[in-house]
């Protein structure tokens, strides 16, 4: 579970989402979690790449060269010696799931997986990968930005209408258009007034003495950069304050041991640094997409509904440039005798809808994405009826 | 403030959404409304045409004229002998406002008046019409809602592509394409799983004994009527069953003197016979939007940007066409630091937003559609600040 670039997946994945405890809103104590994903499978929460969270290198160069490629090495070097490490584990089932960002991370890392199998010392028993509100395809995902931001009343008729004309994410020089980049940043300077990350819920209202958390909201989204972390995605829009607050506690950097108990190392939720320093992006992983599915690796793709920064839209678009045959049309699918979303069935992949939830889809709706996350590792289709 | 046709502006927009009290959750007593719109003015709700709520006529062949015509003009003959038997409230100015259906009401109404107040013994001092998620112009209405469905995850990218190559909305036998009609009713099934109203929110799951409730849920909305009543509306989903226990109280029905206190009137929140018999439903009320902008008659409308039934879409399609001069372009308004929607100023009209409403705005956003409301009645543009 990675998300990203920049960002924590323990300070996301497992303190606000799937994790076994999630952070309480006083910033001090962690709660139990009913419906951590550990009820299921075994998880580990990797901080990637270095410079995340508590993780770091003492080679300064290395994060000269942090990137997409570096940062699939060295996950699957970190797995290697785990793996070495608890061989235990080597023979059991393994998934790896991400959300955003780690759109491109996944695939990669299990790409780099499949091809390093062929040495039966390196083996490991790669069954499937779990994506949600992916970043996959550069242009799909703008694409759908833009479509979703006018279909859901975000920006104007004439907004919209200036980006169809004179934008074309396909190319490679999509911002020299002026007009274009125009149009797109007036998108998102809509966006800057709500939660990208969930249109419908309030923003986290900050006293001022916390205003640089505030500006760091402002600049989380910048048409220039396709890469972008995930700042304040859940229901509760302030859960960010409250993992910064825990982790930058001495006593719980005491007890992770990443402190000796005296010096307080700052923790960031996402580190900007290597946001903004991101190179080496693939503009899309449905390359990878074709070759694991033809490999039998089960790819399993969801998407929020309400989240403008992937928005189902996008998804949909990437989805449906592979020209999979659908081999179960689309229907909606239940929990708890309501539709928790919509899914529909390709030959080598499953396609997804939580409906009403925003970018980080455990935070909105934890119940029904464990039993989703169930029906995955069981490879069955989610329940669907009432 | 109206609904329908054939839906109770007592049951739905008194006791559900702006009144001065709101029916409680046991259907037995009702709650005071700390939001309701007589804070800002004195409140009329009409229950229209007849045969709506405890509403009637003695005339038997009335029943047989029930249309758009016949509801205007029967509005108008209440007004006036209104006016006449209080005559302290005619110079005073006054506002017609409506949701969903009174998209047609409304405007045919102000229509009627506009034109009798060349005598100036019926006079009545029309400054301007407040419009919710209204049905405005059937073609537009549809290829909203078609558009809507899609951009929100209901139906899939197949579905939605074999609509837009067969359906032409703006024809007058969209449905003799046996194609489109099939693409229109996959969307309507889509629609039946979940609250059309509000896509978000749970449905109210009703106890079997209650079933036929819930097969009217499955009627209420068919491709060949241009006209649906709303059902199931709130944010509380099952607010309409409320209403209807609370009225077919004797009790009540005896403190509202629509009985004597032995016999129970059945009441329903909407009647279906006059749904289902609507005839002489105007296409298009925008040639009289035209005609009352010129006059000077303020025109505001305003949308939740949840509901499937009147989406936004076909909202901002049908304001489109009016081809107006844009006065003050598309910005948020905020209610409490908060984004409320976004509005847009017209030469003679505004749109609004509510960001996370669905159909009936006010069970959704009590607070900030009282703050509009009294933005609308002093004509001055909702707060563009946090």
């Amino acid at each position: 579970m990675k998300q990203g670039p920049g960002c924590s997946s323990v300070g996301y994945g497992a303190t606000q989402e799937i994790g076994p405890f999630i952070v309480d809103t006083d910033g001090r104590v962690i709660k139990f979690n009913n419906f951590s994903w550990n009820k299921e499978a075994n998880m580990l929460f990797l901080e990637s790449p270095i410079g995340v969270g508590f993780s770091y290198s003492n080679t300064s160069t290395d994060y000269k060269n942090i990137g997409d490629e570096f940062t699939a090495n060295d996950a699957y070097f970190f797995l290697h010696k785990w793996f070495v490490m608890f061989p235990s584990y080597r023979t059991r089932s393994f998934y790896i799931a991400g959300e955003s960002y780690a759109g491109k991370y996944v695939p990669e890392l299990a790409d780099l997986i499949y091809d390093n199998n062929k040495d039966p010392s390196l083996y490991i028993e790669l069954n499937g990968i779990l994506l949600g509100n992916p970043e996959t395809n550069d242009a799909e995902d703008w694409r759908g930005i833009v479509d979703y931001a006018w279909s859901h009343a975000i920006v104007s008729d004439e907004t919209y209408k200036i980006i169809i004309e004179s934008c074309d994410f396909k190319s490679n020089d999509t911002w020299s258009s002026e007009i274009c980049s125009q149009g797109v940043d007036e998108v998102l300077k809509q966006y800057h007034e709500i939660d990208i990350y969930s249109l419908y819920t309030p923003v986290c209202i900050r006293d001022t003495a916390a205003s640089d958390d505030r500006s760091m909201l402002q600049v989380m989204m910048k048409r220039t950069s396709n890469m972008i972390p995930r700042i304040m995605g859940g229901f509760d829009p302030c859960l960010d304050d409250y993992a910064k607050a825990f982790y930058n506690r001495l006593d719980v950097q005491k007890a992770l041991h990443v402190s000796d108990g005296h010096h307080l190392k700052n923790w960031s939720i996402c580190n900007m640094t290597i946001y903004n320093n991101w190179t080496g992006s693939k503009p899309s992983v449905l390359p990878i997409y074709k070759k694991l599915i033809a490999a039998g690796v089960r790819i399993w793709v969801y998407s929020g509904d309400t989240d403008g920064r992937v928005p189902v839209l996008s998804t949909r678009y990437s989805i449906s440039t592979l020209g999979l045959p659908i081999t179960k049309t689309w229907r909606p699918w239940y929990h708890e005798k309501q539709v928790s979303g919509w899914f529909q069935e390709y030959k080598g992949l499953t396609f997804a809808t939580f409906r009403g939830a925003g970018h980080a889809v455990p935070c909105f709706k934890p119940s029904s994405s464990l039993a989703f996350f169930s029906s995955f590792l069981l490879g069955e289709t989610p329940p669907s009826s009432r």
